[in-house]
């Protein structure tokens, strides 16, 4: 078996195994370790190993030339089966060959520079998905120096992986389900492995080739594997591997390098993959063709700065509620709480004059970290409810750092609690019931804003109202916010302060309804997690109880909030482009909700002609691939390039 | 102050009343009793005043002319302003006059019979809310010939009532609001009395006469309220009452007959009012210009022979799980979770199949009431969890009954606890997970209906499949049907049971896949609590936070869960429509949801060319009379009743 190019890594050499006295499905299964191809891809692990190219010299260069031919054919790395018997070769099969991502990426890297392909072709080439694993962690290189290679075997999926040895399928996928992160160690893998071999981190065997069951799967999904690492003695009955004189057991730390074929033992440092300058010249590429926006949803400067590293053209979603989980919250959340524990609208004014300078400040380093590019800002989305705790214990820490009962906490949050909180008192809800909430919000925005402005940066805030459901709601807000903005531009000594005021499209009727929505909304965000949930009546918390069966059944073809349905949520999103565009043609629209990053959903929001997709940080260049390949789908190579260089581009985005 | 015809009543006598020396506002405001303006409407509590008929003969004379000529003119009944100044009648003003809902069916009734008005006419003349007091009860007649008339005041507001005496508008609020029944005992009323008087079952005033400020906000109610009761001596600041020489004190109760005036102590038993055959009559009438069928909501056999006498053709809305509340509930409630309770499918059937008697007597019983008109069953709609006990005693005590642990009990508790209910685990989506839960309701509606035509008895159940969002799942749960189907005819011997397999559209997707969804569905009920929860992100049980709110600021016009938001929800509707009946022509659509028996809900329903609206079975007039004004007003008196003899009224039912 071979490819015309390395399948696993796209190095442009003539790449296989052979096994004398045998068939190709003896490589496939992995119990023999099959010799090497040629010389040129000899490595430490099989350097004793005969190739053909030197058993069979004629025979190889009778091969060489015929892949060769194949390949500039078919314009595309072939997977060649073949065949020799009694000196004579036969050619069994050939097909476009299968390949991880950084293969995939290299190989049409180099066929543009061969000119074997055009950059569109090149773009097109590789499956968004594939360039998730480029955008994952490797092992740190100068750790690795410093480490002692404990096995080598065959580089099967490239990446790195750290975590803890698990013998069976079933323990990696328990394991993995408790959040550890594991690496699955088998002599060898077969079909019934594939669950624990997807719960894993990464696959190591003992046996086979870069054609074995486990390479094959691993490389489909770009995960870290390494195969046949034949020094590697293992003992599954007893959950322990010997190797080097040394024995592991089940949970022992083991770090691989799947790039290079290196196995470790213990916790390996792990860096960023995305320098790759491959890569980033792939990017610029892309973005040659790609005409519809990308941004992201980042709630921090650190996460807008590296959705910027993987080149997202702005902020998509900021939470501002965000300020009140993790790291650093204790003292806005006691202030929130404060606020929410209020009596009178005084109090609770009291209260948002406190928690205001913290709110100011986090948009403020979000602003700045954007430099410019759009940031949209969505006011607080969630129910109270939520921020009250819970446990009588917090309830009476709470009551006596506010110098009140646990009782009124704990009536409080019963007060609060709601049957349905998705479908309660939330969003803009709390905007109309208690506009100072909103007040101080908008203040924080727009201060934040001027400071950065007189500072000579440049920001661009876009203050997003949720769950909407009729222009009313956007209306009142809008009176509140011109009210601030009026009182921040007298206060700074400021003329005007770049700004939009719009909308997330999260609640039927607000789609139903866009044309009047856009009477007020200078944009739209669709979060299509909530228009996903409303639209098909499906709690996201409890569609466990079901989806499995509707799956299964296919009753439903796809999961809603993994990809966005297009034949019902679809119709929506297409109506509320239609009529807020009807009322007003320059209304930009953007996607917010997970399905930003699903290429099936961005080639959707292309067709319906989205200005920008926002997703997390990871998937920004799976977007931007996606979005170019859109493009590419729907004018051509040629008129998508043409389409970029003119204004056509900046107006989308 | 006057009326061509008893405003209160109807009755065709020239009505009104005077006072010597005041002005018009002096009645109004109720500070004294005025005097009768004739003879014929003398009553035994003003038999000794003087009436104008007999102070100034000449001038009433005059009067009654003048009367007579512009109801003559007008067409209907006429509210007169006049005055007499040294001899000489001045007429003040005119305009069509307010009238309780009886008084305003007696006067289209006898216009009718007068030929002043065509029977098209009549039915306009009647706001169907008006119909509502007619549908309650008033005292019943042989218990007031028993007791003692402790008072006799002016018959301001129709029908009889019920409650405890209070004195103040806020403790009718408070009581009202801890569901008591209260009579609101006052002087007289003023504005600042409307809420009281609205939480009241009845208002009882110590002075004012007809036009007085609590006869003219009842008779806009149609509420049961009697004024002028002077023999009544009033100690608001005590709260007291004395009358006849015995005190009365707050929280004794009192039963009023509106139509007559008479104040009785203690409480009377009540009768239905509906036996009126002028009611019958006019309810005759209207249904010669309906052409859109009125169903009902009904979950007993009693509840169904309620509706048949208002006059249901049919239940729309039948909930199978009414079983499993309030009297009777004991064991099938217990047996339902014996089934929730099941750890395999093996128990589950068991225990369905000792629920499955009770089930098919609850809908046999129903089916038979029906006699052969449609009965919308709809499956199990609610989530498992609203079944299982909370309390830890509860618990405990169903963990015995079953000879499981408490811990079971709570563990099953929890698992089945969800986030957000209502878009959770229900419905269909039962149905797909535990399809031998369909299968046993479908069996007890089968065998009950085969049984009944054995017996000679006509019924028609129509098997409704709730919270729909896709065809796949009508499929699916289509093929149990009818799987269960052939087993019941080959049990039963029989060949055909005659039915009808639908679904509920709730669901926003059902709405827009609509075209799909009517490829399996035979007919479609419109669920609008559900579609509206869904369509606006409201969830009904949590609407309280805020939508006192949107209604005071007027970001909604009015509360969509009482009337349809034409708007939003009203697209989903109409669009639903179009798409079922493009792909099946004779797809039969209903509405059942709360808004189903409101005027403006029901002439939207009209509009889109439902075949019927569905409500409780009170408002099954309101609905009748509602339909047959929006056949009034879209085709026109002539047209309509022409309509109405030809095939397209049977086709729209």
């Amino acid at each position: 078996m071979a490819f015309s190019r390395n399948p696993a890594t796209g190095e442009h050499k003539f790449y296989g195994e052979w096994l004398v006295n045998a068939q190709g499905e003896d490589v496939v299964a992995g119990l023999r370790t099959p010799n090497p191809l040629n010389e040129a891809i000899k490595s430490e692990h099989n350097a004793d190993m005969d190739s053909l190219e030197t058993v069979m010299p004629v025979v190889y260069r009778q091969l060489d030339a015929i892949q060769k031919k194949l390949e500039k054919h078919y314009r595309d790395m072939q997977d060649i089966e073949f065949t020799i018997q009694e000196g004579k070769l036969y050619m069994l099969q050939c097909r476009v060959g299968k390949r991880t991502g950084t293969a995939a990426l290299n190989m049409a890297m180099d066929m543009v520079a061969e000119k074997l392909i055009s950059e569109a072709e090149a773009v097109s080439r590789i499956a968004p998905a594939q360039l998730d694993e480029m955008l994952h962690p490797i092992l740190d290189a100068a750790a690795e120096k410093k480490a002692k290679v404990l096995a080598k075997g065959l580089p099967a999926g490239p990446g790195g992986a750290v975590g803890q040895i698990v013998f069976t399928a079933a323990a990696a996928v328990d394991w993995a389900k408790q959040g550890k992160c594991v690496i699955l160690v088998r002599e060898e893998t077969n079909p019934e492995d594939v669950e624990g071999m997807r719960a894993a981190e990464g696959i190591l065997t003992a046996r086979g080739g870069m054609t074995s069951h486990a390479a094959l799967v691993a490389r489909g999904w770009g995960k870290c594997c390494i195969v046949g690492a034949s020094a590697l003695h293992i003992e599954a009955g007893s959950r322990t591997l010997k190797v080097g004189g040394a024995t592991y057991r089940e949970g022992d730390f083991f770090s691989l390098n799947g790039t290079r074929g290196y196995v470790y033992a213990g916790q390996l440092d792990m860096v960023d993959a995305t320098e790759n300058p491959r890569f980033q010249q792939f990017m610029k590429i892309v973005d040659k063709f790609r005409t519809m926006g990308v941004r992201t949803n980042a709630d921090t400067p650190e996460d807008a700065a590296l959705a910027r590293g993987f080149g997202a053209e702005g902020i998509g979603l900021l939470r501002s509620e965000h300020m009140f989980y993790g790291a650093g919250s204790d003292q806005p959340l006691f202030l929130l709480r404060k606020m929410i524990l209020s009596h009178t609208e005084d109090e609770r004014r009291k209260a948002l004059q406190e928690l205001y300078p913290f709110v100011k400040k986090a948009i403020k380093g979000t602003l700045e970290a954007m430099a410019g590019y759009p940031v949209t800002i969505r006011l607080l989305d969630p129910p109270l409810h939520e921020f009250v705790p819970q446990s009588a214990s917090k309830q009476a820490e709470l009551a006596s750092s506010l110098g009140i009962t646990p009782d009124e906490v704990r009536k409080r949050g019963e007060q609060l609690h709601e049957s349905n909180p998705m479908m309660g008192h939330r969003g803009v809800r709390l905007g109309i019931t208690y506009p100072e909430v909103t007040e101080m919000q908008v203040r924080a925005i727009f201060e934040a804003a001027a400071e950065l402005n007189k500072q000579g940066k440049k920001c661009r805030p876009e203050i997003m109202i949720p769950v909407t459901c009729d222009v009313r709601e956007l209306q009142e807000q809008k009176t509140v916010c011109m009210r601030v903005y009026n009182e921040v531009l007298k206060r700074k000594g400021v003329r005007s302060i770049p700004h939009a005021y719009g909308t997330m499209i999260e609640i039927p009727r607000a789609c139903l309804t866009a044309d009047k929505m856009a009477e007020v909304a200078e944009f739209f965000s669709f979060g299509t997690n909530d228009l996903t949930q409303m639209g098909f009546g499906f709690s996201r918390d409890d569609i466990g109880g079901f989806m499995e069966a509707y799956l299964d059944r296919n009753v439903l073809k796809a999961d809603p909030f993994q990809t966005i349905d297009q034949e019902g949520i679809g119709q929506l999103i297409t109506m509320a482009v239609e009529r807020g565009r009807a009322t007003r043609p320059d209304l930009k629209i953007g996607i917010c909700g997970e399905q930003g990053g699903d290429p099936q959903s961005v080639e959707f929001c292309f067709r319906n002609n989205l200005n920008y997709v926002s997703c997390s940080p990871f998937r920004v260049p799976i977007a931007r691939l996606s979005a170019a390949q859109s493009a590419l789908a729907a004018h051509g190579g040629k008129a998508a390039k043409a389409k970029s260089k003119s204004k056509s581009k900046s107006k989308r985005k």
